[in-house]
Order: C-alpha cells, then sequence, then structure tokens
C-alpha cells in the first residue's frame, strides 16, 4: 500500500499555522465535572457527556489546532461509549480540528492493524501508541496514514522508575525509546519537513526536553503536563526546534471545565479559556 | 475501597483445576478466516464474527479454563464491535470460562480505573496491561477485583531491541518490569498462592523463562507462542513453579481455525483441537 503518513503530520501542521497556537484540548469527560445544567438535562449520562464535548468541541473550533479524546472515558461506558466517542470524532474533525485518539494502544503488528482501522474509523489523525512491544506495532498506522504520538517520557509523577532507568550504554529507557521513534519517523517525513510519527513528553521532568529534542529532531512533541501539573513556559520552549515548531501543547481540565464568569454560559468559559490558553502558548512558543 | 483482587486469581486457578490443563484459548476472530458457510450465512459481518465467537464459546467450554479476547478484532467495527465484544465477554463468563480482556491498556492512574470500569462491565477476570506509564496506572484493575497480566516479555520477534536492553545494573527491561510486577502482586496474593498481578511471557524466548520465574515467584505466566511460534514444551516448563502451577498457555488460530475433518462441523473440530492442545498442556505441565 502506499505510505499516506506524511497526511497526518501535514494536516496538524497546518491547523496549528492556521489557529496560530499549538495548543490541543484535552476531552476527558468525567460526569461528575460537567456542567449542572447539563446533567439537569439529561436522563442518560452518556447523552449529557454528548451534548458537553458537542459544546466543547463547538467552542474551541477556529481557537486552537487539536483536540484529544481520552479514550478511556468513553469506553467506561462500553460500546455505547465507543459509538459516541466516534460520532463525536468524525465531528471534530469535520469541525476542522486534527483528532487525537488518545487509546495508548500498543500491540503486535496484525492487531495494530485493527487498531489502525478503528482510528480511521474515527477520522482520528493521529493516535498515541505504547512502543513497549516494539516498532512493528506502530509502522500499520503510519501505513494507513494515521499518525502516532509514542509514548516517550510521560508527565506522571511514578513514571520516572521505569521511564528514567539508565541502561549499560548511557541512555535512559526514554531515551532508547526516543531513538526508537527518530529512526521511525525518518521515513514518515511530511511536506511539512515534520514527521507522523510524534513523541508524547511530558512538560513536568525539567531538563529533559531538550535531550529529548536533540534525539528527536524532526518530531512533534505532544506535551501534556504544562501549568497544573507543573510544567513551566520553559519547559516548553526547551522542547522547539529552531524554528520554534514541534509542540503541541495539551490541555485539559483547565479548559473544558473552565469556571464561568457570573452570567457566562458554560460554553463560552470553555471558549474564553481556551482563547487564553492558545494566547499563551503563543507566547511561549514566540518567546 | 476493599481490595477484591485476589478473586481474580483465585476464580482463574480454580477454573484451572476443574479444566484440569492451564489452557487459554484466544479469540482473535477475522473475518477472511472464520468458516466459509458462517460467512455465507450472515449480511453483516459483525453478526458472522458474533456466531463464530458464540460457537467457539460453546466449543471449549468444560475443555479449557479460559478464553481471552484480542479487543483490536472488535474494536476495528467501531462501537458496534465492543457492543459485540462486551456480549461475548459477558457469555463467556456465564458459561464458566474465566476472561482475558487483551486489551494491553496502560495509562495514568484516573485513566486505568475508567478501563477497570470497562473490564468489569465485560465481567473480565483479566486485563493485558502494559506498565511502560508507571505501577500506579496498573493498581486501579486490581483494586476493583481485575487481575492484570503485565507486558514483561512478548513473544514477537521485534520485541527483542526495547525488552531485552541491558540496564546499568546488569537487568534487561524485561527484568525490571518483572520486578515491578512482583513487588506490585505482592500485596495482591489470592488464597490459592497465586497473585492477581501476573505476567506476560513469551515461550518463544528461549532461556529466559527460568531467570523471569526466579523474579515473579508468586505471577500467573500468560504465554504466548506456544507451538505455531515456536514455543516448546521446554520453554513452558521453565516457566513452571516448582508446585507445577503459575502458567496459562494461550492459542489462538491453532484452535479457532481447526481444520474439520470430512463431515465433521467447524465447532466440533474447534472442540476437538481444544481437547488436544489441553492434553498436550497437561502433559507439559505433568511431565
Amino acid at each position: 500500500m502506499s505510505d499516506q503518513s506524511h497526511l497526518a503530520a501535514d494536516a496538524l501542521c497546518a491547523a496549528i499555522v492556521k489557529a496560530g497556537s499549538p495548543v490541543c484540548v484535552g476531552l476527558d469527560p468525567v460526569i461528575e465535572n460537567i456542567p449542572e445544567e447539563l446533567r439537569a438535562r439529561h436522563h442518560e449520562t452518556l447523552a449529557a457527556i454528548g451534548e458537553f464535548c458537542r459544546g466543547v468541541i463547538q467552542a474551541v473550533r477556529g481557537v486552537v489546532p487539536a483536540v484529544k479524546f481520552q479514550s478511556a472515558c468513553f469506553e467506561r461506558y462500553g460500546g455505547k461509549g465507543v459509538v459516541l466517542l466516534e460520532e463525536l470524532s468524525i465531528e471534530a474533525a469535520r469541525a476542522g480540528l486534527c483528532v487525537v485518539w488518545d487509546a495508548k494502544r500498543g500491540d503486535i503488528g496484525i492487531s495494530s492493524a485493527h487498531y489502525a482501522a478503528a482510528a480511521k474509523r474515527m477520522h482520528a489523525h493521529f493516535i498515541t501508541v505504547n512502543g513497549y512491544l516494539g516498532e512493528s506495532g506502530l509502522s500499520p498506522f503510519l501505513d494507513v496514514g494515521v499518525g502516532v504520538f509514542v509514548l516517550v517520557r510521560t508527565s506522571n509523577p511514578d513514571s520516572d522508575a521505569f521511564q528514567n532507568a539508565k541502561l549499560a550504554g548511557g541512555d535512559t529507557v526514554a531515551a532508547m525509546m526516543a531513538r526508537t521513534v527518530a529512526s521511525l519517523g525518518r521515513t514518515r517525513m511530511g511536506e511539512s519537513g515534520l514527521s507522523a510519527a510524534g513523541a508524547v513528553v511530558g512538560a513536568t521532568k525539567a531538563g529533559e526536553g531538550a535531550a529529548l529534542r536533540a534525539l528527536m529532531p524532526d518530531q512533534i512533541f505532544l506535551i501534556p503536563g504544562y501549568g497544573a501539573q507543573g510544567g513551566t513556559a520553559q519547559d516548553v520552549r526547551s522542547m522547539l526546534r529552531q524554528d520554534r515548531r514541534g509542540v503541541l501543547v495539551t490541555s485539559s481540565r483547565a479548559i473544558i471545565y473552565a469556571k464561568p464568569q457570573v452570567g457566562e454560559p458554560w460554553d463560552q468559559a470553555v471558549a474564553r479559556s481556551a482563547r487564553a490558553m492558545a494566547a499563551e502558548i503563543a507566547g511561549v512558543v514566540k518567546g
């Protein structure tokens, strides 16, 4: 089959240029946290979550280039939850947003091909993946035009024990994963000059960003952990390429659960919060 | 919440004793490979896959202790595929089979809790998980009574580059993961004397089985790769505990696509093949 992987990288890069800021809004909907008025309006949990997510998508379209769906939040409701996830993902893509399916899948090649088919069904541009099983589980996504963000260095505090372990050759485990991603990505370049094989690199691992950028020059870094989790502007800056590209900073709760001002509808609070984050990150990237 | 994790280990151990052989039948249905008569009978792909899986479940119940559903084979059909997966999983559990959800999930704690809810919905006893993000992503499954098989050493050929990399302290990456699993599992012991925190250890990695057993004395090893992929009886034996327990050998294609003899219905061929595999592995374990 023809390699279509450049499509994902180029779509994301174009969306970032258009939006003017590399921000991704994370949709991790939890029923207890969504606006009371939505919960009151719907008998069914999934109906409330669906209206909430649709509201967020409409509020952030045109403001940010991308949204990221946390698959677990939908899968917990079984098949019906996944049906909703698919609908929302397609709706987001049709609204001009790049869609990241945050599914952290990672399997052998043939199973990855099935997961890639699932990603295509939902019009996802990228999927987060786990490389523990080896490189051949990552290629099937790229082969059908779905970009990957490989988990390299995650933002959660307890990731250090494993990802930061030192190898005999001097690398950390995360650095070894980074080399795999860089190697895989070299043949998956978009016209944008960035690769469809990207990496998840948390903003909370101060000092590691620059080293990982050196190992992964062509990669887009999907960056969780900025703000609430302690990641700073300097952390993000350290991960930029020299051309100030190569990052996609993701934020979930601070945007989707933004507290409305008096009289402000909840979705306008989401839009306002997304605009503020976009402006802030645009400044970080420029500065 | 009360720790219910022992339930998964004890349920599996009891099922193994009852069936007399530690064999798990893998349900990785692919439409092209299922019997022609089923494909001819159904317009819809999922209807054919559903009838096929139901036939396999009925054919192997009472013969083997467990079945394993490859999630990707269902997810490729989106939400409807997951609805079917749930139905089949519940049906298998009600038929007295231990259910392994081969989903290879791996996320941070709160997302793992959502995935654990998904596992409970489908009555899964165990789920396969990836520990790259750290130990806190594994506990949420155990906390609600879902056992885990953590990917330690997988059977696919290209897993070596990552899993077999040497650490500064002398361990391999897989051995480091094994230590994490052993540590996590120590407080998750069933009355059976085995832990609900188990490990995936491929039969194809000759010579590594015994070392991983030494690191993980309390773990049940879910073992792919036996037979077709080259794993031998000796490989399985090297992973046994001294009490001849602690393994669950999984086989997919050799059983579910068993070739019928002349005049033999396809599901009787499946049952015959499962019985043969159960007898063979019973011999391996005893020998």
